[in-house]
């Protein structure tokens, strides 16, 4: 597919390749897949993880709850502390699906007791001293407070324990990760054998990419492995072949004296997301038939991009053609470009199109 | 204006006097005020320039030179190097209005002259030595090659030369602005003493927030300038009280042992943009009564925000209330934010809304 504007291309085949990976994976180890679809936002791709036995899903926002809920899943994780402001919106989903969200304090329980009146489910929100949000992970005692307070509410419910190991991002080889996750692990399990009733969910797409034991998790909730990106790629949870996506871009000027080309992507496109490869900063890694690693998006503004090249790729690159590059942070560019162009031509749809 | 979602929020007074400054400025100097629209994307907010008598707009994308065509604009630059590949794009629209776009090299000004079939002006872009696109602004006999061929076409024109210093962006006073322009300045003087019958078109927001002065330069666009943001505070171009939109975030939950209050607000709502300020990057700065220095977005995620508090803004801040920060860049805020509410509670349009 070759565009004159800047296009978003999916390939499903390799979606489904994917999906399928992480069910199978899932499946082996006796755990639910319960997917995280904040990547692709899509009805038309979560439909792929229906045919692959997905009952419940996760999201991250009460807007994607209701995108889902609307294309008939009926059973949805908000992986997000519970927004007291937005009580009306989790009564409404509530009322029609099985829907469960995050807490992490006592307050906001009691403050959801007062006001939602369809039953409702609660993860206790764990922090695997990641430092974004959570009840630290070695805190049993709070643990067993806010478990007592949901347990005396009206509606709600104890759903679990919900982990996000974010860190992993940080990781720059498997080894890493496995190093990383390891002591998570084992103070889940110390969880489990206090709480054992009580099902842990789980799940960074490194993590889950990269492990083939979970011990305590009964639950695995990736989202990113959908359509992986050169940061996981970066991270060593997928080789460049399982990116789904990549962005299409019309080349519009070269610059012989510097080795760079400007294309039509920016950061309305790409994101601002990068990350230092050698030394350097990059928003997108092209997609060529012989890897080049002194050839990265090296610059974005608004619509711009500047692609630094070796000099035999700089020679293949013409104007009047377009190039492809795979994203940084897949979630980020599918959010900003609103649709997908599969390579058959068909459009795939996502949420920001419709309600952001 | 409280929400139970981020909202972005718009102060249409500060608008209309950011506006009026700028114009009163070009006025002043006997300078067209061309300004560019790619921060606002908004019909609503571009009706309040032509009240102020603008004729001629700058964009930055084919779509952008569509969505304000429709409104009934007629004089519009394309501000991005001419995509060969959209060639019936360009002259769908310069069939309608006076279009305006750049070029850099004389292959895509032939390749235009074979394509385009109806009368359209072509700037010269000038690289001031930032390196992202355009002729080197010291190569006079590119100029002259440029615009030979320009002149043998048959339905292109030269409309003169457009110089955007986006290097402004890495100063951090006033002072640093003017000794970065300074040298552009003179060598924009150079070409205007050589190509004296063509306008040069002028325009980073911290130059023409800054300068009084503008040498040989005949139209301004400047387009940030209409909202301002944390990162033109940072470089010196405006106060914070001239900030014309800010963000509205739910307030999530509170970290009592780190002093950081997690927000409904991510890098879906803010974009990735960070600016560094004393040491630390900052992705949005809170709007608070009293300036706070510790105080400031230190994270994102897709929807999660992190703010670093200082003990006494963090015992202000309240579960259950929102909290206002400003972007650090309002351009891609704006677009990631898809519409605008006033503080009259109105709804403004963007075009990401509408055709991304």
């Amino acid at each position: 597919m070759s565009s004159i504007y800047p296009t978003l291309n999916l390939d499903l085949e390799i979606v489904r390749q994917n999906i399928k990976n992480m069910a199978v994976k899932c499946r082996r180890s006796d755990i639910e897949f319960r997917p995280h679809f904040k990547t692709h936002q899509s009805i038309d791709i979560g439909r792929i993880f229906k045919e692959n036995g997905v009952k419940g899903i996760t999201v991250s926002s009460l807007k994607m709850a209701e995108y889902f809920a609307n294309d008939g899943w009926e059973d949805i994780t908000i992986a997000f502390p519970a927004n007291i402001l937005a009580s009306s919106v989790y009564n409404d989903i509530a009322s029609r699906i099985d829907l469960k969200t995050l807490v992490i304090s006592d307050d906001v329980i009691k403050k959801l007791d007062s006001e939602i009146r369809h039953e409702m489910g609660l993860y206790i929100e764990l922090d695997p001293d990641y430092g974004r949000s959570g009840v630290p992970i070695g805190d049993l005692d709070k643990m067993e407070i806010l478990l007592k307070t949901i347990n005396s509410s009206k509606n709600l419910y104890a759903a679990g324990f919900y982990c996000h190991a974010g860190f992993t991002y940080k990781a720059r080889s498997a080894e890493n990760v496995l190093n990383l996750i390891e002591p998570v692990i084992e103070k889940l399990s110390t969880i489990k054998s206090k709480f054992s009733d009580l099902p842990i969910c789980f799940g960074d797409t490194p993590s889950c990419s990269l492990l083939n034991d979970f011990g305590p998790v009964d639950q695995l909730s990736p989202g990113n492995f959908v359509f992986y990106d050169w940061m996981q790629v970066e991270i060593g949870s997928c080789s460049p072949n399982e990116i789904a996506i990549y962005m299409e871009c019309p080349v519009i000027e070269k610059f012989d004296e510097r080795y760079e080309v400007l294309i039509h992507g920016g950061a309305v496109h790409f994101s601002k997301e990068a990350i230092e490869i050698n030394g350097s900063n990059s928003f997108g890694e092209p997609r060529l038939k012989h890897l080049s690693v002194e050839t990265y998006l090296k610059s974005l503004s608004q619509e711009h991009g500047i692609i630094k090249c070796s000099p035999p790729v700089f020679n293949e690159i013409n104007v009047e053609e377009t190039i492809q590059i795979f994203p940084i942070h897949s979630c980020l560019t599918a959010d900003l470009m609103q649709s997908y162009i599969t390579t058959e031509g068909k459009i795939v749809d996502h949420l920001s199109a419709v309600n952001k």
